[in-house]
């Protein structure tokens, strides 16, 4: 099995004075930080936080950039012309790395945000203008996606790294793709099944599906999700698990 | 006299459908644009189209950050905590940055808009909270600005170089500032007048108020308001002046 | 033939310092205004002076709303679960209606914008929520929209009242729909053309669709683009036309 | 003493995912509700459910309008010209009733928001631009606001009818406005302290100002801040002390 293994959360995405996730608390769990870059959520002052926090807690920091939709929460899908969405995301990697520099530090990969991530992975000429995206800002900057989609693919064609990303709390369909929400047993609640699920993935590199079958899942990054009230004891959980199995927590970028 | 001076205008402040100014004839005119961020106008797509522009022109880029008011673009009062303001500049900074680097080049000053830019060159605190957001992003960026306010005041005590901008068609008060809008003879709008006094004040380094009194007005860079039919014809006339005059137009920055 | 038929256009979409259109114009030469409602554009000032010019010139008001997309100004698609866009339109009605007034006057019809409406008029559930929100709002107000799609169905099923629109510079479809504006020859320019189109469509109650078949199109009103430079001029010659055949312009609802 | 008294509260102030005080908690525990309009906070889906619940709960529902700022969720001064609040305020009240009338009910006053309602309360200009939309819109709507300020002159002036409000867990100037939240004591928190103090303004129709004095303080309703995590059990404690005391709850305008 692996010695180590990155734990990745979504983090800034509070917006004035609405708080959303708990940034203290889960910074110190994680090796990695998607930070939100404004259009989804997070404003200036949230994200200098969130960016403080990491640089202080050694949290490797990536770009999580979304949607320019703040009412849906970057999750409602929209149709934007590819050239828009590189534009878009140059804007949103740069805002990100602008506040990242006051702290000393700068964004090591990207990661899409909810609507625009879930599409991209299914639409190759989205996951194209991503990788542009990334590409132009700066080719050394890694994309954290699915290992079996389109912005893998889009990632590799453009000579970009690639940091693969298994959900530990989200259900699988046979290709690979997660398990709509909406869909019973999407979304896993319990924190052992959930601790067991991510051992036996990094030990076997497969998931069990939804309907039960057995797809392979070869990954870099666990992601856990931030936005409810269990994230800070799983993360806590997870990590303990891990220890235990002797896997280490380490960034896969750095 | 000077056988050189700069020529700034304000330039990609179109949103989406909506179209502002006229960058296409514009930038060929001037040597230095103040981009917009996004806040007060511009978006990411516009922005893109105006730094490529720029860059095609050979023409220097300065960010041109403002309020988050769209609606009011920029031009209204806001009262922001001076750290909220330098977070929010880190941000458009780095935003706009980020785009140009697409482009392959960078911003090289920052020149804040509107009612930001007439507030805090009246109020020290907001002054040192944008020179502070210039000096955390890049302490090699200039602020352009009045020679006489607090925000040359700033840069200096950041450590901040600064293009000090004379307004071509704008009267000024006794103390060096702007005549507001609302004052009769606060706007001039003949172009003949308009390059008479540009090349007065090259020569002589002062401007007369628009109460009659004459100020010492030493300048780096003459602003150009691109937001009206004439600005293209007027940037037109003024070059040509200059170049009548062996001025050369020259970016400040570079 | 008839001789009466009402003449449509969208108005009041311009936004802060942004204009876009000739509301000053175009509200002499139509019999309804479909006023945007400030999500995908129109802000309460621009609002309130479209709303006051077409009470001024007895001009029937519609409410014209869309997506909240002011980038986009509402012509992207976006996925919002129908029971939100009830409630999004119950907003932008109401808040329309507001300002109506006091401009003594208040809003006759809904007209859903952009990609709300032509996403509307093939999908039931998104019609249906359109429809749900007018009846909620005022079941007297009318539905302005295709004859032919969901649209009018909702509406009859929901009880409301429908008037028919013929677009007097789009090809059609042969299912009745437009043809998408990137296919050649969907968006017509030459005015005499424009006007033989209406008179025939009048005439005949039947349309050539782009690839030549002939459909059935009956209508209660012309719908007119006002967002490009010819659309006054192209008003004024769809007026002409009208006239010289005895046909008279009249708003639908009064 | 009086035998019946108002309890006031802001509510609908969530906006999409992010979730702000606790409207199904607080809804039976007021009497009026202060909805907000979608610009400092609230969207049209968290607005409806707002007047859902107050439909319900038998509340009065009154609009609460604010700047549009929803990063400073109204609370930071903007400069606006007059006219434009007006505009602004129809547009919010329109929104608001256009929402209520899906749930059978209607607004029945206004009380402005934040950092409009500060400047209103200080500025002639201002508090009759407010006084205007609320006439406009509909006279016999009632304007809640400080008994001694600008509004409820602005509102007199205007044939409007005020009901004057007081600050349970506020500290009062001498001269009868608000202690600035900076203010040491400014906020106060402690339950005995709040009620007491409620209880003998009731009865004295004074209050104690932050510096000692006694001033004059007659109202109509008692303001509670939603937004802290103590608002319900406050509510809870307030609606017991004026039990205790034979004072009902009932709401200044039905």
């Amino acid at each position: 099995m692996k010695s180590y293994i990155d734990l990745n959360a979504d983090l800034g995405e509070s917006f004035g004075t609405y708080t959303y996730g708990n940034d203290e608390a889960l910074l110190p769990l994680v090796s990695s930080a998607n930070i939100a870059c404004g259009f989804h959520g997070g404003d200036p002052s949230v994200i200098r936080r969130a960016a403080c926090l990491a640089a202080k807690n050694g949290v490797t920091i990536g770009a999580h950039p979304g949607y320019p939709d703040l009412l849906g929460f970057g999750r409602r899908n929209m149709t934007m012309r590819p050239a828009e969405v590189t534009d878009m995301l140059l804007y949103q990697l740069g805002a990100l790395d602008g506040i990242c520099r006051a702290e000393g530090t700068r964004i090591h990969y990207v990661k899409p945000h909810g609507a625009l991530y879930n599409m991209a992975d299914k639409d190759e000429a989205l996951a194209n203008a991503i990788a542009e995206a990334v590409r132009l800002y700066d080719p050394s900057l890694m994309l954290l996606c699915p290992g079996a989609g389109m912005m893998a693919k889009a990632a590799a064609q453009a000579g970009l790294k690639v940091a693969r990303e298994f959900f530990a709390d989200r259900a699988y369909m046979p290709d690979g793709s997660l398990a709509p929400r909406a869909l019973p047993g999407a979304v896993l609640s319990d924190a052992d099944e959930i601790c067991a699920r991510v051992l036996d993935a990094l030990e076997t590199e497969t998931v069990k599906t939804i309907d039960g079958q057995t797809i392979p899942i070869a990954f870099d990054s666990i992601c856990l999700h931030g936005d409810n009230p269990a994230a800070v004891s799983l993360a806590v959980r997870i990590r303990e698990a891990l220890l235990q199995h002797n896997i280490k927590l380490k960034a896969f970028a750095q």
